[in-house]
C-alpha cells in the first residue's frame, strides 16, 4: 500500500514499480478506464519541461481530468504554525492542501530547494506540508531531497537495457557552473539500492550525500578507479554539502569525455536533463550510440504512468 | 433565462441554484453528456487557486473542454473607444470578446480591481466590457464588485448545513494587512438577502458597502451585539469605502477569536478562503469543529457546476 | 506528404488545406476519431490569444490530447552547436526537441523574433532547431519569418467570402508606435500567391518583404493607385528591411480610412489582430459591414483544424 510517492525508499516492493513502467513500455493505450472521472492537479513550484509534459500526459493517458497550474498563479504560501500571517503570505499550506484534496484525486508537485540552508532545505517543507494535510496521494515531482519519478525512469531504463543481472552502475559527480540540488543523486542511489545493482558513487570530497537517506554506499574518490569496467555512468552534478550552496569551481576534470567512457565495458552513458553539453559531459559522449539519456527521459512518461496506475488501483472501489 | 452569470442578484431564482448546487453534491458523475462539444474558457487577470481549479473541474465533470489561460499570456488590453491605441495596449477588449467568443461556449473571467480609485473600480471594466461584446454567456470569477460563485458556494454551505429555517447569519468585517476587494462581502449579502436569511453586517464606521449593491441591508456596528446568537459567522475584510484602498491600521481587534464565537449560538464559523491564520481569525476559530472553511471551499466546485449547468441547459437545441 | 507546417510555401497543394478549412467551417464535430491517443504539445515563446485557443480548440476537437505551455515554465534554450553551456542557458534545443517529440505526436511552437538583428531573425533559430532534432511533425505558430495559420485562414476568409475567381487583393503597410515582425505579411503574400488570386502589395519604400519569400510579386508605392478597386484590402504593419526594427514615425498617413475604403470595389477590409484602433485602420472601417476581422479570426480555428487533420491523417497507420 502506497501511501504518498514521496521518495524511492518508502516503498518496499520498488521492483514492482520498474515491472509495472516496463509493461507500460510495451502498450500505452489500454489503460484509459482506470482514471475515468479522476482528477490529477498538478502544482508546479519550479521550472519543468520533462515531467510537467511527462506527468500531464500519463494522466490523460490513463483516463483523468488533469489540472495543471504554476504555484505563481494562485497566492504565496505560509507553512510555519501558530504564526500571525502578517508577512507576504496570504494562504496557509493546510488550507491550500486540504483544499486541493477535495478537487483532486491525486496531486503531483514539483518545490526545488532554495539552496541558501541546507537545514531549511532538509526540512523539504513544500511536500511535507502537503503530505501533512492532503487527504489524497502526493506525487513528488522533484522536491529539496528527491525526484523519485527520476529515479524510477533511470531504473526502468538500466532494468531494460542491461546485459548482465547484475551490472556496474556507477554515479559519477559532474562539473557545473551553479550549485544544484540533491535530490536527483538521492533518488538515483535509493534505486540503484533498490534494484541490488553493483553500485558505486564517485565524487570530490565534500560531495558526500547524506548517509541518512542513501545509505552505507560505496564511494570511490578517484572518477578513473570508478568508471572501470562500469556497465552504465550517470552524470550528474550536486552541491557541496560542506559547502552547502556554493559551486565547485575546482572540479571541471570532472567532465565526463569519450577517453573516460572508454575506461569503461563499453559503458552505457546516462543524465537525467537538461544537460549543459561540454561542461557535464561533451557532445561526443551525449550523441554516442552508448548515450541513454533520450531512452531515459522517454521512460519518464511509463514511470509517470507507472506510480499514478498503482495509486488509482489501490484507491479503485471493490 | 441566465444570460451571464456576473451578480447574484441579477437572478431572480437565485435559490434554485443554491438547491442545483445541493444536487451536485450527491452525485457529481452523471452530468458529462451536457457538456460535450463545448468549451469552456476561463481567462484569468488576477492570481487564482480555488476558483482556477474548482470551475476548471466543473467544465470537465459536465463533459466539457476546458481551455484555460493567463491574461497575461495575451496582449494588454484596452477598454476606451474611440481611442488612438497608440499606448500600451495592443488589443481592444472588443476585438477579444467577440473573437473569444467564436472558440468558446462560456468565458468565465476573473479580474481584481486595482484598489488605486474608487470611481474606476466600480465601472468594472474588464467584466463588463466582456458581457457588452461577448456573443455567449461570461461567468464572473470575481470582478471588482462580485464574486457572484463564492456566494453561491456560501449559500450551498449555509443552506446544507442550517438547523433552523431562518438561521442568523452575521458578516463581521476583519482586520488585514491591506485593504481588499469589496467583491466577496457583497456577493455574500445579496446572497443572504436572496435566501432571506436573518443577516446582519458587522463592521468599524466607514467600511459600509455601497446600497445600491447590498440594499437595506441590517448593519450594527457593535460587533459582540452583532455576534449575539448568531448561527452562522462570516469574517472577510474589505477596503473602507470613505478611506478607498487604504488599509485600515486601528481595528486588529475585529479579529474573530474563540471568545467572540462563545457568543454565537453555537455558531459555525465561515472564510472564503485564502485567509491570513491570527489576523483575520485565530488557529483556534479555524480548526475547531465549527469551522466549516473547507467544506465551503469543496462547494465552489458544486457551485461552478451549477451555474455551468444551467448555462449550457438553457443554449440546449430542443 | 507534408513532414511540418512552417511556411505556406512549403506545400505543392496549399489549396486542398484551403478547401479543408471550408470543409471543416461547415461540420465541427465529425473528427473526433482521429486524433484519439494522440498527444497535441504547444509550446509558447511568445504571447498568443487566438493562436492559443484556438489550436488548442482544434486539438481537443480532433479528439487529441492537449498539452499546452509557456517555454518560460521550462528552461532557458541554447541554440549553437559544440558549445560549452557555461552561459544562462540550460537546455540544448536538440535535447528539447527529441525529448518532446517523444511524449507529443505534433509539436506546435510560437517563438517571434526578437526584432534586434536582422541576420538573426532570417535564421528563424527555434522553429529551424525544432524541425531539424524532432521526429514529429511541427506545427508554427509563428516564427520569425512566417504565420502560416494565419495565411491559411486568410486563405480560407476570402475564398468562403469572394464574389468572383479572382479577386484583386490588395496588402498596404500600416502604421504602428513599434516595428512589427515580417510573418504575417510573408504567410500572407505566399498565400495569396497560392490562390494565384490578382495580389498586389503596397507600402512606403525601405519597407520590400524579403524576395525570396515573397517572390516576384507587383508592388505599388502609391496607396491609393493599389487600392483601386480592390476586392479585399489587408492592413498590416510590419518593420522596415532596410532599417530593421526602427519603428517607421513618418508614415502614419498609411492608416486605412473610409475615404481610402471608398476607392476600393466595395472592398472587403481585413486584418489578423490584434490590432490598434484608429492607429492601423479606423474604429470606422473596422466596425463596418464590410470588415471581416472577426470572421478571419474564427477561421483561424478551422485553419488548425485542417491543419492538424492532414498531418493526423498521414500518420494513420493503415
Amino acid at each position: 500500500m502506497m501511501k504518498h510517492y514521496y521518495s524511492i525508499s518508502d516503498h518496499q516492493n520498488f521492483k514492482a514499480l520498474v515491472d509495472q513502467g516496463i509493461l507500460m513500455q510495451q502498450q500505452i493505450q489500454s489503460y484509459d478506464i482506470i482514471g475515468k472521472n479522476k482528477t490529477l492537479i498538478m502544482l508546479f513550484f519550479s521550472p519543468s519541461l520533462r515531467t510537467r509534459i511527462s506527468t500531464h500526459k500519463a494522466g490523460l493517458v490513463l483516463g483523468m481530468h488533469v489540472i495543471s497550474m504554476n504555484a505563481g498563479d494562485g497566492y504565496q504560501m505560509e507553512f510555519d504554525f501558530g504564526k500571525v500571517m502578517d508577512g507576504n503570505s496570504a494562504e496557509h499550506i493546510k488550507e491550500a492542501a486540504k483544499v486541493i484534496s477535495q478537487f483532486g484525486d491525486i496531486i503531483a508537485i514539483r518545490a526545488f530547494p532554495g539552496l541558501q540552508s541546507k537545514e531549511e532545505d532538509l526540512k523539504d517543507q513544500i511536500l511535507q506540508g502537503f503530505m501533512k494535510f492532503a487527504t489524497v496521494p502526493i506525487v513528488n515531482l522533484e522536491s529539496c531531497l528527491h525526484h523519485p519519478l527520476q529515479g524510477l525512469a533511470d531504473a526502468i531504463t538500466i532494468e531494460s537495457t542491461k546485459k548482465i543481472t547484475k551490472p556496474k552502475v556507477v554515479l559519477s559527480w559532474a562539473p557545473h557552473i551553479k550549485a544544484l540540488p540533491l535530490a536527483v543523486p538521492i533518488s538515483f542511489a535509493q534505486a540503484m539500492n533498490a534494484m541490488q545493482y553493483d553500485f558505486t558513487i564517485t565524487h570530490p570530497e565534500g560531495h558526500e550525500l547524506p548517509s541518512n537517506l542513501v545509505g552505507n554506499v560505496k564511494i570511490e574518490y578517484d572518477q578513473a578507479k570508478a568508471l572501470k569496467d562500469a556497465d552504465f555512468v550517470y552524470a550528474k552534478s550536486w552541491s557541496s554539502t560542506l559547502n552547502y550552496g556554493q559551486p565547485n569551481k575546482t572540479s571541471n576534470n570532472w567532465i565526463i569525455n569519450e577517453e573516460k567512457m572508454n575506461l569503461t565495458a563499453n559503458g552505457k552513458f546516462m543524465h537525467c536533463l537538461p544537460i549543459r553539453r561540454n561542461v557535464v559531459a561533451t557532445d561526443g559522449v551525449l550523441d554516442s550510440p552508448n548515450s541513454l539519456i533520450y531512452k531515459q527521459a522517454h521512460n519518464r512518461l511509463f514511470a509517470a504512468q507507472a506510480v499514478i496506475f498503482k495509486l488509482l488501483q489501490q484507491n479503485q472501489p471493490f
